[in-house]
């Protein structure tokens, strides 16, 4: 990856953003939904200089000897690399990067080039007793890769140079692909022999195999290929006492999962270093289009019908009322949803009760054979048509494909003006799923409002589904209300906790693809109970004992 | 269950048995194959009486306050409970059951009625070192249930009364259901609220819910409806430093997976309770058909084709040339395989490649909507006939299913007659399945010949699958060497150690749906490594501080 071409404040490379151009409602409609002060400032991100940074901790008696083990090129302590491996990339990082708040930066930076070199930086780091902090593409938007605010010395280790698919078995279907490789290296090198991997997680391009793996990743796509979990046939995992390798094989009874301990693991066990993973082949054909429901409990039938019916779409996103306005809104002039639902409400479809107030759109996609793929839609219409779908065509498939891993990009410019702006995810059971969806977003909006956030405005998808339940996706957004990055963290806080709580309470699971990290941590142990935490104690002194792997994560240090 | 009615030196029920009427060719066959001395005399297991059993070693003092616990009919010290808790199923056990060797019966049978009752037994085994060996059917094949040999005094608690299916949930297709239920009591249940849960082991009739997730078992139909771990959502164990429960969410990426942990730990860290269970709708149809393929290598082919097509099939089963011969041979004299294929055979098949020595019997099965089921057929025959497949028709299909759980009946004809049989399972990718089917069945076929057993019959199938790799499955059958039960075990011993050797070393995983219990516990570090024994002997002394929860068991005590 080109690093002086990443944004380091903010989302992507420098050459990318979220395209504006003739999606003319989308400023007007947000100030109107946020109540967006018109004569705003802008807060554009300090420069990098402008920020005060710790000197590393690191001496040359400790550096000399990593320098030895990894290389001099290796090892970095500079300014840069350590602003860049400070924070994920939640909109907390953001608004503390931003703002040029990093009080606690790694000491140093390291590339390991290998597995033994990843196991000497290990060593090297007991015996010293320094902390370390696997990194992949480092997009955490859970606090997942942030030094502990402590005097532990801390060194990043960047995984960027493991970024080879090690050998493909066409035959059985898998890869053994290095921890460090982003979606396009591990894509590149799978398509090339034909097959593809199928995780598309909206931070596909700067994200890695290793982070999916032990943060229990799901991509767009999870419906059609699988969640990370069901994708992973084996891993290795360099721990301080060494190195885990299971077996590689489609499944076995030996005894509880060890392979289950490692993915989820967030690097407080171990490093991640490679994983033998399971392929499909590249399909022939993608065919995604649009549908329009009601409301949203029709969407939702459908959406149900679908997971519980033998017809394996690839993708299912329906999003609720608010967020298809909100698509409307985003898109642009002349195409896209807004211009095709003008066509279509102008015409008849008004009278028949679909409106943009209640209607709800989804995305669903077949991927395969064309014959197939073919049979398949035809069946799937059937089913939506049942709950009075109404196919809206492929030109909507096609614009939601295209701007797919664009709309972080979108964010940074949300943060130029001051929108508090993040997501929550969590899963439940089909018959819960309404209950979860109404007490997560009437807390946030509630919330929201209550922080002085303004009228919060609150865009619900569900994206991954199984036949026996789904996952529910939030994006919130409402006006920050101070320009210091630690008010607007705390306003950010509160919001989270009286979600999380509420998402809890009703049921749903802490989390459903994003992990715990540090800012899921204080409720790991609702969700898993006080003999569960035990569990993930007791693993934690046995596999790292003396504290050095990511500490603080999962709560375990 | 009608416990008077159980064979307590076989398998299953006193009115069932493996129908040897009209199937004129088994026994010359047999004879033959094996080399069976045809003036044997028939080796009968012992009587009850005979067995010279040690008392219990729980006196009043311990008896009392568990009958306060747990009231007085739910505890059992006298011999026909203790004998049928002392062993598993497995040829080991069967031979010493019948010669009336049963050193270390448990010295109670506990029959708990409720959750809380099995916490208090667990209170009262810790408070009084007394060790605890939880019991579903007692099914197992490896050691599992069986007492350790030890000055441990032990009780055996039998979850048969722990039998319901608690609720359904029909809109998330899940179901509550508690540990101790059978395959018919869970399928009698589901069944009439409409669905299934599509896990039928071979042991269906006397397995029990909390056995197959504790020993992560698969059913017949596993490819069509999962392994036991893919049908299980959430569970609850109770522990002996309090219980564990895992959230009731069709996917989460809450941390390191408690639920693998608990799945596959045979008993070692706490009584599985009960599970939430992903149930499929009953299917309309169920069209099982029989296809020959003209050599392993083909059906192989096919098998692979199948799985990483779309299609979907609720069975796909290949027996291997020797296997396909032993059905023949056990067939019906005027029906079944046998007679099919002499007709077919001696029509113009044999010219083309087709016979017996070669040719492999493969069952295919689709469950679902007869429209959906007739689309697949459809397109199953072409993947087939890509690989020369002849389609035998449903008669088989039938056939298979008629006698699906009657085998292990013929187990106790095989061992009256001083048969030494046994079963062997693995699992690896499709890459290297030829090899570790060689190495398995060469490896079977010298350990016999050289333990003095004969000419050694291995019949083969793969019967669970995946897109990645798929299972294999070897009965083998020889002479025993003595009357002695002991010397048996011995002999016994010898092939299942080198034959477990063999398949490590080829690759292949320690076991795919059998477990580990004792019989496998030696080579669990060969498969997990030094590290992952760490981790499981660490849990064990977090859950079970005290140590007695199934001692030996997964090596861990």
């Amino acid at each position: 990856m080109d690093i002086q071409n990443l944004r380091w404040w903010g989302w992507g490379t420098l050459n990318q953003s979220f395209d504006l151009k003739g999606r003319t409602a989308f400023w007007p409609g947000l100030e109107r939904m946020l109540e967006l002060p018109r004569d705003r400032e802008l807060r554009p991100p300090v420069t990098l200089e402008e920020i005060n940074l710790r000197p590393s901790r690191l001496d040359a008696r400790l550096l000399t000897p990593l320098r030895r083990l990894l290389g001099e090129e290796a090892i970095f302590t500079d300014r840069r690399p350590r602003v860049e491996h400070a924070y994920g990339k939640s909109y907390r990082d953001l608004i503390r990067l931003r703002a040029g708040y990093v009080p606690h930066p790694p000491d140093a930076v390291a590339y390991p080039a290998d597995e033994g070199q990843v196991a000497a930086l290990l060593a090297w780091a007991a015996d010293n007793d320094v902390a370390v902090i696997p990194f992949g593409g480092g997009s955490s938007v859970l606090g997942g890769v942030e030094p502990q605010p402590s005097d532990h010395r801390c060194v990043t280790l960047d995984l960027a140079r493991l970024d080879r698919v090690l050998s493909v078995d066409p035959v059985s279907r898998t890869a053994r692909i290095q921890a460090g490789a982003t979606g396009p290296e591990v894509e590149a090198q799978l398509n090339a022999q034909g097959f593809t991997l199928g995780h598309f997680p909206q931070s596909f391009e700067f994200s890695t195999l290793g982070g999916w793996v032990v943060t229990r990743a799901a991509g767009q796509n999870s419906i059609g290929y699988g969640k990370i979990e069901d994708l992973t046939q084996a891993v290795r995992v360099v721990t301080p006492i060494g190195v885990v390798e299971t077996r590689d094989t489609p499944a076995t009874a030996a005894g509880p999962s060890i392979l289950g301990l490692m993915m989820g693991s967030e690097g407080s066990y171990g490093v991640l270093t490679e994983a033998t993973m399971r392929l499909h082949p590249l399909p022939k054909m993608q065919d995604y289009r649009g549908l329009l429901f009601r409301t949203f409990d029709d969407g939702l039938a459908a959406f149900r019908d679908l997971m519980q019916s033998t017809l394996h779409p690839a993708i299912v996103r329906l999003s609720d009322p608010p967020e298809t306005a909100a698509y409307a809104l985003m898109s642009h002039q002349h195409h896209g949803l807004r211009r095709l639902l003008d066509k279509v409400l102008a015409g008849y479809l008004g009278l028949r009760g679909y409106g943009l107030d209640d209607s709800c759109l989804m995305i669903l996609g077949f991927d395969g054979d064309p014959d197939d793929v073919e049979h398949r839609w035809n069946r799937a219409l059937e089913v939506c048509r049942d709950h009075r779908g109404l196919h809206l065509g492929r030109s909507i498939g096609r614009s939601w494909q295209r701007d797919r891993f664009a709309q972080p990009y979108l964010r940074d410019d949300l943060l130029d003006n001051g929108v508090l702006v993040d997501t929550l995810e969590t899963a439940t059971t089909w018959s819960n799923l309404l209950s979860v969806y109404e007490a997560m977003t009437a807390t946030l909006k509630n919330a929201i409002a209550a922080s002085g956030g303004g009228p919060g405005t609150v865009l619900t998808h569900v994206s991954h589904a199984y036949p026996y339940g789904a996952s529910l996706y939030s994006t919130f957004l409402g006006r920050q209300t101070s320009r210091d990055p630690l008010d607007n963290q705390e306003q950010w806080r509160t919001i989270k906790r009286e979600t999380t709580d509420a998402i809890l309470a009703a049921g749903g699971t802490l989390t459903h693809h994003h992990g715990i990290g540090r800012d899921h941590a204080p409720w790991l142990e609702e969700e898993i109970g006080p003999v569960g935490m035990k569990v993930l104690r007791t693993l934690k002194q046995t596999l790292d004992p003396t504290g050095i792997m990511n500490p603080g994560i999962l709560l375990l240090s």
